[in-house]
């Protein structure tokens, strides 16, 4: 490993690794190529009003999704619920999960997975797969209807 | 385990267990005793203006602290380091760290921390051991000036 990688404690705007990708501005924090974590993925990322991350799984990893501003319709299984700033969301490995943008603003939020290091692939999509397709399409109505965060 | 429990996979105000701990106001989100969480522990700490967590280690647990407002001097080993809103600090399991609120305002942060089930102690505290008690003591002064956050 990269010894400046290895000696790093402090991840911020300097440090950080980041990109768009097919649903979210991605800001890495903590990966094995940033930082010598062993236990501990950490990405803050930002979705568009509108935008989604549909149903997908992560077969290897652990995940809380921690909501930091904007709204969030949060899917863990067949479980909805609307998240505000300062709620989670804990993922058991492997269970199927997806995070709509049901508000007017950004939705951002932290995505905590453990362990840092696995075999096999990250994420496995299935959001064109029953019954996940038929319970919530990308760009489709919210099922019912949403509080509103304070 | 609790049925509840095992079930649950939001947290929020209703779910959080809150408590004032020697040092911090503490939120916690995802423990085993709320969520069915194998890998993953996470609170959130407010700690008063001038107030700090000294020096301490976790023998079993990689640690990422993360804050969401104020201003945190923060310790890794002996390297040190602002952080504002946005920032992280990674502490590898048993590495000894320090957090010191030295702004103005309440510091809020996450310490998220990996595996969530191991024997031993969760927390062993240094602060009055060398170097670390000649490195910074609670209540002391910054050892150099300190950039101010956005």
């Amino acid at each position: 490993m990269d010894v400046a990688v290895l000696n790093r404690r402090f991840v911020g705007a300097q440090e950080k690794v980041a990109f768009r990708s097919a649903f979210a501005w991605e800001e890495w924090l903590c990966r094995p190529d940033i930082a010598p974590a062993k236990e501990l993925l950490l990405v803050r990322a930002t979705i568009d009003p509108g935008g989604a991350h549909g149903f997908h799984t992560h077969p290897t990893r652990e995940e809380i999704i921690y909501v930091l501003s904007g709204r969030a319709e949060q899917w863990v299984g067949a479980q909805r619920r609307e998240l505000c700033a300062g709620d989670m969301a804990l993922i058991p490995r492997g269970e199927v999960h997806g995070t709509y943008n049901v508000g007017a603003e950004p939705l951002t939020f932290l995505a905590m997975l453990s362990p840092a290091h696995a075999e096999g692939p990250a994420t496995v999509d299935v959001a064109s797969e029953e019954p996940w397709c038929s319970l919530r399409a990308p760009g489709s109505s919210p099922p019912q209807s949403h509080p509103v965060c304070p």
